[in-house]
């Protein structure tokens, strides 16, 4: 008899899979912050049950409970004051590893029916968790209800249906019958059990603390593994909701919620004692290269799961629509002030300029353009803090500084500090533009995390093209953007996307932009360069969170 | 338009992507070294082909030719003397790369159709690689042609359509179009391109060059990689023979034969830079523990798919059938003495004894009788050189005489040297049975290659569990059998099985042998205990050989 959630949820999961199949345009919660879509009460809804978490413990009920994380910080500058709970990671191990059978045998129709009522549940917390998600990442109101809320919820609902078309291949029972010539056939009866690898840890990042978190946490999730989540220190709000409505769930269905904790160590030490412990399986991780790469290198225990940072690039060789270019980058390079992995960092251009609907524009005019085109985006306040959001660390602030101090590059769009008249103490920042030449590759070549981009000058677009290859290839990249009016061009581009193992952009001039990545349709890394080891969402993502233990016997 | 070899052998595949689905028996090939099925020219035709091999340098046309190969040896004494190429590894990898970009171009289908090509003419050739295999592994001929022929080629089909069930997810091209109100839609096309990850690295072992080898090489080759295919240097010919097929089909379709190639490095040094070149991104193997730690260790630029070693266990609790049970084992324990990575190593009994169909047996009884049941099965000489084959390895040999002299346990069954009529120098041993208690854990803890078991004595079926369960998750196994005649017993193993996660084998007593794995519905290893981190075969086998690069612009 099929899990009650599974049969009820069934219409969402074969929306997900149509989804995943064809890659056309898909949703399955709205992304329209509005009454129609969420209910007349839910926005203020939202923001009342935000404001009831400031100042008070988030309790939890977690085992091992010894004292308070009391860390957060708000880019807005609004005081949180939210004290979570800190437990003994060995007691959060143990209770998940209590948990793990009755979720196994669950089975696989009952784990994606809880993965799925959880998920709606979330849908329905979206204002609250937008809330979160703006006041901790610093995004701003729009962008944290999306990506923070139905944006994060298409992205986990996709990985359970990988997960569940992958567990769905396997069979729960075969019969064996292979046929002796004359004698009795022999005939076995074999069982297939699907087995979670065994604690899941899933590191939040601090920009976008439910949208890397979901995949992980929902493959690992329905692939039968009980999930410690890790959040961000600094950015914990929107994890601790989630783990709250997901224990709820468990509950509600009899299950032991300790199956998903979260988890704030009491020192860095902790951390990696969590991290390397011996029952943790899988580790899903965003952010820096440097941990990565320390994830990678300790936890060999762990399939690690790493989305790190890279150089993401753009070739401007020509375009047919100049005006248009100018201002889709203008918005890529502003939103959200470029915390976004996906953000172009290195824009390489021919030094002898480009050819254009409006001319022939030199290097130099395409510089002063572009400063210009992004200063007329943010030129209304209120578009400005709306798009910009705040700057979420304060290395970001300090990396801004630098750049503005010409530290990295011959600054020619100088930062601006703008106030945000409803968070006076937001730390608001336009983004800086900044030129080298394509041999001055010591500052664009490392990734320099918020408002910071490099207007490269290369020799040619053959040059620029061999450039963001190398870069790409050695560095990594999760996106990379080509402007041309030459189908040469963009085919040497493609070939060149290929080798590099990069996701290519071509002459987006319009509403869509090279730093979204759309659920069911992009894969969002493709787990090919040093960027990261893993896509969202495919099937290696899931396939290796389970094994299969048979049983046989004669029939 | 689909290639013309994957129309030609669409049913193949179809039966193939049927049988994983189904997981029952199925069989692409037939396992009869009949002329009815291979016609009647087969039979001779192969044994002239390999004759033909024999005191010749083995051609191949590879680039950055240096040398020759000459370390093969024949278990069965006979003088091979054929010679191999050995080439430079820089220039296999570099032609490689080479070949690359056109088998990507092919596409998914393309590829499939070529590689089902290839195994269709493996199979022609199954007379002619079963002499190769019994006269390099030392198996005997039955088992040379069933698991070096037919039943490798299916494990080759097996991962093929894996392979294919996973790619054909991947769609071309999709429309994706987003509804914007009452604006026009924001229409992208977007198109996904499979790429393999690099060159993979197949490492062919000494006892099953084939069967072990087919599995990763067709999965690497189908999903878009070149391979490079370093087998056992004293066992050569079997993949040489499959690498000129390879070969010989890419170019009769017009592909470059680099693509596949045979690598028999000329030093350890050598071989130790071809696996850790940044070029390779995958490696396949099949071998010690000690080596296949120092692939994982060190070649962190590849996935590295490893069946390593384990200690396979029986707990024998009780039966209804004690003299169809004394059968199994004997036949289990003798087949190609013991040299399988599925062979039992740990008998594991209560020391008061089991319940039989043939009254109570005490722990000394059932040591005896399984000792003289092997005795008996091997009575017949011609019967025991068919089963036994012949020891591949100086190693395995010295282990045996280690084992007769009292040096692993107490001995209850001495081996016995047996002459082969047929092939006087071969070297042929019959299993040796060992005894000692549970806590004397030095000895059968630690896989011991080749036809030696112990029979653990154990204080009750309690006990015996909790070690084989404890033995597999410390030192992993392929197989765990369990005889009884109790539920609650078999329940409380099955739970064991799915902790330690092993596949379970229930009182065999008839045809089935715990060693024997079938295509198509058993995984070989689950991937989840220390004996092997990936199973033959499953999705996780072939999802993450290949990524997706992806490629979007304004429709």
């Amino acid at each position: 008899m099929p899990h009650p959630l599974f049969e009820q949820h069934r219409p969402l999961l074969d929306g997900a899979l149509r989804a995943i199949a064809e890659r056309g345009y898909w949703a399955a919660f709205s992304e329209n912050p509005s009454p129609k879509a969420y209910g007349d009460e839910a926005p203020e809804a939202g923001r009342a049950a935000f404001q009831g978490h400031l100042g008070k413990p988030f309790e939890l009920d977690q085992p091992g409970q010894a004292g308070w994380h009391t860390d957060e910080k708000s880019p807005y500058g609004l005081a949180l004051d939210v004290r979570y709970p800190v437990c003994d990671p060995q007691a959060l191990m143990d209770a998940a590893l209590r948990a793990m059978p009755a979720w196994q045998a669950l089975g696989a129709e009952g784990r994606v029916g809880i993965c799925l009522e959880i998920l709606q549940r979330l849908n329905r917390q979206s204002f609250e968790i937008a809330h979160a998600v703006m006041m901790t990442s610093g995004q701003g109101w729009m962008m944290a209800f999306q990506a923070g809320g139905p944006h994060a919820q298409e992205r986990g609902l996709e990985a359970v249906a990988y997960a569940w078309r992958e567990m769905s291949f396997i069979p729960a029972t075969s019969t064996w019958e292979k046929p002796q010539g004359k004698h009795p056939a022999l005939v076995m009866e074999k069982h297939y059990e699907i087995i979670g690898r065994g604690v899941a840890v899933v590191i939040g990042c601090a920009t976008f603390p439910t949208w890397n978190t979901y995949p992980g946490l929902f493959a690992a999730l329905a692939t039968g593994n009980p999930v410690i989540l890790k959040p961000h220190g600094h950015v914990v709000l929107p994890a601790a909701i989630t783990v709250r409505t997901i224990r709820a769930v468990l509950a509600e269905n009899g299950l032991d919620p300790d199956l998903v904790t979260l988890c704030l160590p009491v020192s860095h030490e902790a951390a990696h004692t969590l991290y390397t412990h011996p029952d943790v399986h899988s580790i899903d991780y965003t952010g820096s290269n440097t941990f990565g790469r320390w994830l990678l290198d300790h936890c060999r225990q762990a399939q690690v799961y790493a989305e790190l940072v890279g150089v993401n690039s753009i070739v401007i060789d020509s375009t047919d629509d100049y005006q248009g270019m100018l201002r889709n980058l203008a918005f890529t390079l502003s939103l959200y002030s470029g915390q976004m992995c996906t953000t172009s960092q290195a824009l390489v251009i021919p030094a002898g300029g480009i050819d254009t609907d409006d001319g022939h524009k030199s290097y130099e005019q395409v510089c002063q353009d572009l400063a210009a085109a992004i200063d007329q985006f943010l030129s209304k306040p209120e578009v400005a803090t709306a798009v910009l959001g705040a700057i979420q660390s304060d290395d970001t602030l300090r990396r801004i500084d630098q750049a503005a101090a010409g530290a990295l590059g011959q600054v020619v769009l100088s930062p601006r500090a703008i106030v945000n008249p409803d968070f006076p103490q937001a730390r608001v920042r336009t983004p800086v533009l900044l030129t080298c030449d394509a041999q001055d590759t010591t500052h664009f070549s490392q990734e320099q995390f918020g408002p910071i981009s490099f207007l490269v000058r290369a020799p040619d677009t053959a040059a620029a093209l061999a450039l963001v290859e190398d870069l790409t290839r050695r560095h990594g990249a999760l996106t990379w953007s080509i402007y041309s009016t030459r189908e040469d061009v963009i085919d040497a581009s493609i070939q060149s996307s290929w080798r590099a193992k990069v996701a290519l952009s071509i002459n987006f001039t319009g509403g869509v932009y090279v730093n979204q990545s759309a659920a069911y349709s992009d894969f969002h890394g493709t787990g090919g360069n040093p960027a990261a080891n893993a896509s969202y969402a495919d099937s290696a993502f899931v396939a290796n969170r389970f094994r299969v233990v048979q049983r046989r016997r004669h029939a």
